[in-house]
């Protein structure tokens, strides 16, 4: 659980022991992206190494592997599948680093530093392409119509994100609706693919993507909570990031939610200034501090992990249920 | 044809006049494209609006309405597939002009200057969403390839334009296999998904395909060679804008070819500068001039335009023949 700001290498440390569990799987979808994304342009072979590079966890690709696995299918049935969700998830990335104008991505230099706003714009939409590509090679309408919507929905949620940036009266269902479609519905898109290909009833297809949603609104609350109390050595990223953008995400929701007129007053007041100060940064992690929004935007998380790992209740117990429930709670315990 | 720096409003007015002879079916694309882009983020709409009023000519969802025709298929049969051609080259100007960090298009204020990068990364990706979950609709396999492989084709070709920037070295065959995936591919497949759409022999639908290459190919190299000789007036971006900013058309290549051992050294030298002068472009787009090669320039693309119209003879005569025949000399007749 995440509490306060009490992180050391040791927690890091235990967090990235817990994937080496799947090292075995990990291989198989490097060994994938590398052979699948060489190209006759020499720029594309260096950003794939530099992707593959990067220190991504291939997250996505390895739920489409278990949610396959939890229905009786081995990972040469879902592999070449499985590795879309990682190029949607590096386009955003890219394309994102661009949105944000951001300097550092897991503790290194990102993306459109390195190789400019232009090369970032390209080798997403690059990467979009190939997941596309991918996809019809399947020959299969449904993932094609699931990769659709998931596109589309995820660059809507981006879109409302922008919008409602220094929106002070967003409400939480606002913020739920937005993270669902930018962050929640590629990872339930990678689930339910998984179950998809396993050829099984719709009643589990359901359950994997519902797992999907929750762990999925889960990554993103506590994403949008570490902002509040991490350091850049862990995170990789400066922290404070979000409230420096005026982004509102749920800690400040629930301040604002919680704190006395007068410091409402303050607070939009401080948000109608082009910039935020050091000082006008503090006075608004101090509230959110003072009244314990970290804490309860965990517990809030931590709901939603309870409810994913319900979803599984309709498979028999099984290796891949129990990896699919250590990796919700993994999502929850991650210090970065 | 294009001939030096002859343009006047009577030129551009035949060209404008040119297209309402189609305003029927650009009447229904743009209806179309204004119901299908109808969205509950605000923004979106906000951006569709832009887009459906930014002047763009619908060139690309009107071939796909006339192959449709001239294989004998009716506008309803195609007019939802069309669109997402519009889709797919709107959103590549929108990442075109974060790429190129524009400033101008169509003679007004480019996208990126308007909503600033951000929304133009995201509105582009939001675009190619929508031109997926379009041809999903139509629930076509090889409507999803073709978009597949166009959608990397093109990036593939807009990455290559980036590695080649600046290079001096860069051949004709180069030049045409980088505008054949930037340009070329995606009008050729809007050509291809109207006859496909219609159900015809493999040669006919293989016919338009190629015509669209051809016409694909003339487009870019006379946009490239307009870029030499037009004005801000005529073309709604400065000229010269390519050679300030290094990028090596046609009309270059063709310079390069022909110059002395001494001009090709001064060539080199000022290619080595970070940025060039008006003197440095003076000089360059002298050399053009002298050795005529926007004159040189014209003749290829006439050439393309000469074999598009032949794939045609496959077809009997009719009006929809005629209509594509006479698009073809008005892509090499348009002064902007």
């Amino acid at each position: 659980m995440v509490q306060g700001a009490t992180h050391n290498n040791v927690t890091q440390n235990k967090n990235n022991d817990f994937l080496t569990r799947f090292k075995s799987d990990l291989d198989n979808i490097n060994i994938e992206l590398k052979k699948d994304l060489t190209s006759n342009v020499p720029l594309i072979n260096e950003l794939s190494n530099y992707l593959i590079q990067s220190g991504g966890k291939r997250i996505r690709p390895l739920l489409t592997v278990l949610s396959g696995r939890i229905c009786n299918i081995d990972i040469d049935k879902t592999l070449n599948i499985a590795i879309i969700f990682e190029y949607l998830h590096s386009a955003t990335l890219l394309h994102d680093d661009v949105v944000d104008e951001s300097d550092a991505r897991r503790g290194k230099k990102s993306s459109n530093i390195i190789w400019g706003n232009n090369i970032a714009v390209l080798v997403g939409d690059y990467l979009l392409g190939k997941a596309l590509l991918n996809a019809t090679n399947a020959q299969n309408m449904k993932i094609m119509t699931i990769l659709a919507n998931t596109a589309c929905t995820m660059s809507e949620g981006e879109l409302l994100q922008l919008q409602k940036k220094a929106d002070i009266k967003i409400t939480e269902n606002d913020y739920y609706n937005m993270i669902r479609k930018k962050t929640a519905e590629l990872i339930a898109s990678a689930c339910q693919t998984g179950a998809f290909m396993a050829d099984v009833e719709k009643e589990k297809e359901e359950a994997v993507y519902n797992y999907g949603i929750n762990i999925g609104m889960a990554f993103q609350i506590i994403d949008d909570a570490l902002d509040y109390i991490s350091s850049k050595d862990i995170m990789g990223k400066e922290p404070f990031k979000d409230i420096r953008e005026k982004k509102v995400t749920l800690p400040l929701i629930q301040a604002i939610d919680k704190c006395s007129e007068n410091e409402f007053k303050i607070i939009k007041k401080l948000f109608k200034k082009e910039t935020l100060n050091n000082k006008d940064v503090q006075f608004i992690t101090g509230l959110i501090h003072t009244y314990h929004c970290v804490e309860q935007t965990t517990e809030t998380a931590e709901k939603f992990i309870l409810n994913a790992k319900k979803c599984l209740n309709i498979f028999p117990q099984s290796h891949a249920r129990t990896d699919m429930e250590d990796i919700a709670d993994y999502i929850i315990d991650r210090k970065f």
